[in-house]
């Protein structure tokens, strides 16, 4: 196995299983030593990777900013309709915060830091919103950034109360029906 | 001015002093030096009523809570109907929180404590979203269990969406409009 690819697949050992480890027992009482035995790497492995527990947190932060990033842009770059792409993507991400303990830790990381926690969706689900309404798929009357705002604050809402993530994606999907119950037009909500 | 009358002023203005620090400069950062400055209390006077920050903090979230509940019970007994009770309260909740520094450190440091969090909103908006089915507030075909969830979902993210409280009761009215948009019968949301 080539040099690098081998350093790569340590480190993303090391990642799920710091991530792991902070799912089961919280990021403060993560003890390194655990996440050593999860991961099945030696300390000189680990610290040719990351300095600290903290620099794994780092990480996770980061790589749970970029797979989001890129899954906007896939998103996005699909070119459907807004309101679907509004639905569609918030769903999507919380199926695979569910599923995937490293973007989830990452999550929760991130939230943990003051004025992280909106990552720019707060800002992309108004957009999102303002175009479904210029698209003619709101019903006339509707507030498009009212909609947005009480969409973002019911979505993280959503992941503050079900702390274990093992509905999120059912809650996702549940809070767009009943929020476009009475906004989305006839038809334009396919959930 | 009687003992214990004094004794409760002082009390007070501890728990007013506290509450407006972690306001300022949040929990941890607060120094008891500068509750004392604030209160206008002496150190003896101070810990006279609280052992320790933890014991202001802890009385708090105490008041919070009863604050709280004799507020539940008020908005219960003038027996509106459930859908105007669980739009109402609410909405007083926000006012509140956003008028009363100590309310709001009592939510804030509740909000801190792992399971501390729901404080039984969740079972009451369930409970009332059911009473305005049957009451015949809702359109038919709407699920006041999936209202509940969602609507409790957007009060919790509301707050942690906008951390200073300033457009609190707002945002709560507008979250409450939007969400029975699609789902209230006609005429029977006022808001």
């Amino acid at each position: 196995m080539p040099k690098q690819h081998r350093a790569q697949l340590t480190r993303r050992a090391i990642l799920t299983a710091a991530a792991t480890e902070f799912d089961l027992v919280g990021y403060e009482a993560a003890a390194l030593n655990a996440i050593l035995r999860r991961s099945g790497t030696t300390k000189g492995a680990f610290y040719f990777h990351f300095s600290s527990k903290e620099a794994v947190a780092e990480a996770l932060v980061a790589d749970y900013a970029a797979g989001l990033a890129e899954l906007r842009r896939e998103w996005l770059e699909r070119d459907r309709d807004p309101l679907s792409t509004a639905v569609g993507l918030t769903v999507e991400v919380a199926r695979r915060l569910k599923q995937n303990v490293v973007l989830r830790a990452g999550l929760l990381l991130a939230c943990r830091r003051v004025g992280a926690v909106t990552d720019g969706w707060d800002g992309l689900i108004d957009r999102l919103l303002h175009e479904s309404a210029e698209a003619d798929q709101l019903q006339p009357g509707a507030d498009p950034a009212a909609v947005a705002r009480v969409a973002y604050a019911a979505l993280v809402g959503t992941h503050t109360v079900d702390p274990d993530f093992a509905d999120l994606p059912e809650r996702v999907a549940e809070a767009w029906r009943v929020l476009l119950a009475g906004v989305a037009r006839e038809g334009e909500l396919r959930l």
